[in-house]
Order: structure tokens, then C-alpha cells, then sequence
């Protein structure tokens, strides 16, 4: 098989091809892969694929009961009002739609996931959500895992959504996915014990330096190789970089309008912010262009 | 090679062998085994060995600073202080040994355990520490990942601690020890983002129902397979268990005064406590019997 057959020759493919090959010389425990997944591993926009996952959460819902809509949240949802959810905020109508799944148990969780992924189509492009991850990812995936990588996903996203899809999609283990926790209510039942979900959130969101602590408390070991695509990325990709040589950061810069999405992430730097891929130039990370560096985007 | 060759034959070993061939109809996803360390690893008497890593630290610390001497805690640990540290409590002692070790990062904390798992002998048997895990175990751990199953060690005791040592001593990579957490401070350093050690624990002690919550959230599935030692275990097994079949709770009893020590664990029941070994028989696990089971307890 042909080695990352969707990476044309350039600079992102050299420094990835080099860096893998120096780290043959390392002991295994030292071959630590993470990677950020919205944007990074599969599509991001129109929307978090979560966030379609939790409208069509709240849509059944209403089926079953009316008066949901009644909700301030809900009712902008439901209405696609977009200046009262702009108003309303990301984070307050995520938490709003994190109440719909309280009372659920781990595998009805992953269950519904399942189902959605595998009913529902991608708004913006029309594809199964399946076919929504990029094709050289997965090539990636497959060449740090080859030279001898244990390949994390480290996630602003929620922990049981990723994980409910991580082998499938990526050959990645449930315990191998750090995201974003929801607290659980532990119950004795007459069965024995059980767990449901509750609304809240447990601890920090999985996002700029919480990444780095989650690396550790959850997994023990610093990463030499990160990949990531946003501002929440840049404290793990610096993480992984100052753990000295050979070490790789990786930002894919989403610049292709055509076959994907065109847009930019800024960073917060010590006196300004400053487009992300600025903060990579300074940093000495691999950008990857999608246009450029990709023959394609989606896999067939 | 021989299959379990320090069973015996008996209840213990033939629910363990059925277990496993019942388990290989399943997919692997669900191929998920948890073990307790102390006491079911590793030998936890007279002391956990953390505690002993600790007082040696303590020991060290105190050749820098005579000063440390005059606190309460560490007093009585330096006088050997039967009652004064009976008195003072575990865990009281235990939080005032790990302030030892606030301001360190993850790898020198590791370094340390390393050095001193090389150094140093256990102080009942006189043999170096890492020949103080169960022979019979390592078997078993090499019989389930046989069988296609992911293992994980749940302890009580610091993750940390446990990490530092999981792969050698027993082939689990780091990120697969769940026990107690430490909040760590992170910093910006010139060279980069960093971690260290503060002396507060991070949620709850990994004990009791703990252990199932931190199973859901760090691993994410549902174990078939669970073995322990004491009440702090008992959620866990119970949660094995509860998976449906085939799934095996396994109790370790210590009662082989002869070749490692004899002591019973009580476990709180719903109007009493009782033995933990009268709780296992209660609910359909299998009680493993040091002396009679295991024809070796420590390896060669």
C-alpha cells in the first residue's frame, strides 16, 4: 500500500515523513500521538456534528412533548431564529441541549449516537456523517500507528460522542478519547449498580490548556506529535513541541472553499491575537494546506 | 507454554478458564477487564508500597531540611510512632507525605518512583519490590489479553505511582492505570507550556463507587471482567457482574499467612458489615484462596 497516497509532495508531507522516521529511534512508551477532532479529523462546519446530533436529539423530543418548545433555547432551535441564537450563545444553548440527554445511561447514549451517524446526512454536503473525515487523516492515522504510535484523540467535543464512534471511524479505542466529561448520578439498582447522565459538566472543557492537563491525568504521558486546527489547539501542539526533539505540531488550515470550508482561527497571544496559522509560523509547526497539500478531502 | 501453570486446579481456576472461553464469542469491544492493585496485584502489607516510597521521601527531604521534623505528621512518622500516627490516621498522613512531592513535574515524579522500585527492599520479605507482585496474576493478565481482552488496573492508589511502574511490571501502558488523581498547576515557561505536582487530590479518592464512575469516564466500557481485594472493590465487582453474561467478579483472599499474610477486609452491606468473602458468596463471585489456589505466590 502506498504510504499517505493523499499527501502531495511538499513541505507538510516532508516534515510529517522525516519526523516519523527519527522517531523510530525512540522507546515505544515515548511514541505519543494526539489529535484534536473537530476540524481536524472531520468536518466542523456548517456545524459541530454533535451540535446536529443534539438539534435532532431535541426535534424527537418535542415530538413526544410539546411544551419543550416553550423554552427560550428550544424555541430559537426550533425556529432557526438566527439572531436569537446568536444572542443566546454557543455554550448556553449546548448546556440547553445537554439537559435532553440527563437521565440517559452510557449505552443508550452511544446507541442514539450510532443511529444518528448512520441515519442522518451532513447538511452542508449531502454525505452519510461517516464520510465526512478526511481522507489524509485517516492516512495519518495509519502511518503513526505503523511506525509504532499510540494515537490518542484529545477533544473539545463531548468524551461518550467521540468515543461512541472513535473505532469505526478511526480505529481508535473508547479509552483512547479525552473530551469534554458530563457528570454522572451513580444509582444501585436491583440489578446492581448503574450510572445515568446528568446535565452538568464535570471539571473544564476540554479546550486550550485543560487539554494539557487531560493529557496527563488521563493519559499519562507527553505527547511528541500533536495535530490540531483551532485556537483551543495551540497550548497541546506548544505542549508537544517544548518536549523536545524529535517533536512535530501540525495545524490544518482549512483554505479550501471548493471541496471543504474556508475560514480561519484566531489565537489569543501575549498582546493581541493573531490569525492561528501566524502563531504556527512563530512556533515552528507544520501548517497543512488543505488546498495545496491534499488531493483529497473526503474519502471515496 | 502452559496455561495458568500456578493454579491449581479448583472452583477458582475452572470459573476462570470457562469465563474465558465464553468470552470468546464476543466482540472485542466488549472484552474489558479491571483490576485493583493493592492487594491484588501487588502485595499491600505491611504497608502499601506508595506509603513506603513516601516515608522515604520524607526521609530525604528531611537530610535538606531538619526543619520538616517538627510538623505532627511527619514526626511521628520519623519516631516510628505507633500511636501517635494510629491516632493521626492514614489519611491524614498520606495528604502530609504527598505536600513531599508538590512542585515536581510528571517526569521526575516517575523518575523517583523508578529509582526507588530499583533500590530499595520491601520491608516484610526483604525482596526487591517489583518481585512483590502475584505470580499467579501475571498469568491471568497474560490469559485474558490471550483472550482478546483490553486490561486496565483501577486502583486506590495514585495514578501516578501505578503508571511509573505498569508497564514493566506488568505490560499495561500508562494510559491504562485509573486510580486516585493529584491536580496539577500548569505553568508557562520560557520553553513552554509545563506541569507540576500540587499536594491536592483531584475528585474523589478511587475507592467504592468511585471506581465505577472513573471506569465510565477514563475508559468509557463496561467491564465483564473485574477482580479485588477489599470493600473498596466491591462496587466494581458488582458492576462486572451486573453486565450480563458471561462476566466474572474474582476475589482475592489473603489467607496464606504462611507464604504473604493473613487479613480479612469487611465490607459495609445494606444493614450490617460482613466479611468481604461472605459478600462475594452472597453475590456469585469467585473467591480466590491464596493458600489453596496459588501453588506459587511471588515469581522466581
Amino acid at each position: 500500500m502506498a504510504f499517505l497516497p493523499s499527501w502531495r509532495p511538499g513541505a507538510a508531507r516532508e516534515a510529517i515523513t522525516s519526523f516519523l522516521d527519527e522517531s523510530l529511534a525512540l522507546p515505544p512508551d515515548q511514541r505519543v500521538a494526539v489529535l484534536d477532532n473537530d476540524g481536524t479529523l472531520w468536518c466542523e462546519k456548517p456545524n459541530y456534528i454533535q451540535y446536529d446530533f443534539l438539534v435532532r436529539t431535541l426535534h424527537a423530543a418535542v415530538e413526544h412533548d410539546a411544551a419543550l418548545g416553550d423554552r427560550t433555547e428550544y424555541r430559537a432551535l426550533l425556529d432557526g431564529d438566527r439572531a436569537a441564537l446568536g444572542e443566546l450563545g454557543l455554550q448556553r444553548i449546548a448546556l440547553a441541549l445537554l439537559e435532553l440527554c440527563a437521565g440517559w445511561t452510557p449505552d443508550e447514549f452511544a446507541e442514539r449516537v450510532r443511529d444518528f451517524m448512520a441515519a442522518e446526512k451532513h447538511p452542508g454536503r449531502g454525505a452519510p456523517y461517516p464520510k465526512m473525515v478526511y481522507q489524509p487523516m485517516l492516512e495519518l492515522l495509519e502511518a503513526l500507528r505503523g511506525h509504532g504510535f499510540d494515537v490518542f484523540i484529545v477533544t473539545g467535543g463531548g468524551t461518550e460522542f467521540v468515543r461512541a464512534v472513535s473505532r469505526d471511524l478511526y480505529g481508535v479505542r473508547p479509552d483512547d478519547v479525552v473530551g469534554t466529561l458530563v457528570e454522572y448520578h451513580y444509582e444501585q439498582h436491583g440489578g446492581g449498580p448503574a450510572l445515568v447522565r446528568t446535565a452538568q459538566a464535570q471539571g473544564e472543557v476540554n479546550e486550550g490548556w485543560a487539554k494539557v492537563e487531560h493529557i496527563q491525568t488521563q493519559l499519562g504521558r507527553r505527547p511528541i506529535f500533536a495535530a490540531g486546527n483551532s485556537a483551543g489547539d495551540r497550548e497541546m501542539l506548544e505542549y508537544a513541541r517544548a518536549a523536545g526533539m524529535p517533536s512535530l505540531a501540525v495545524l490544518i488550515d482549512h483554505d479550501d472553499a471548493e471541496r471543504e470550508y474556508a475560514y480561519a482561527s484566531a489565537a489569543v497571544t501575549f498582546r493581541d491575537t493573531e490569525p492561528i496559522t501566524a502563531t504556527a509560523g512563530r512556533l515552528g509547526w507544520s501548517v497543512v494546506s488543505m488546498r495545496d497539500d491534499w488531493s483529497v478531502i473526503f474519502p471515496a
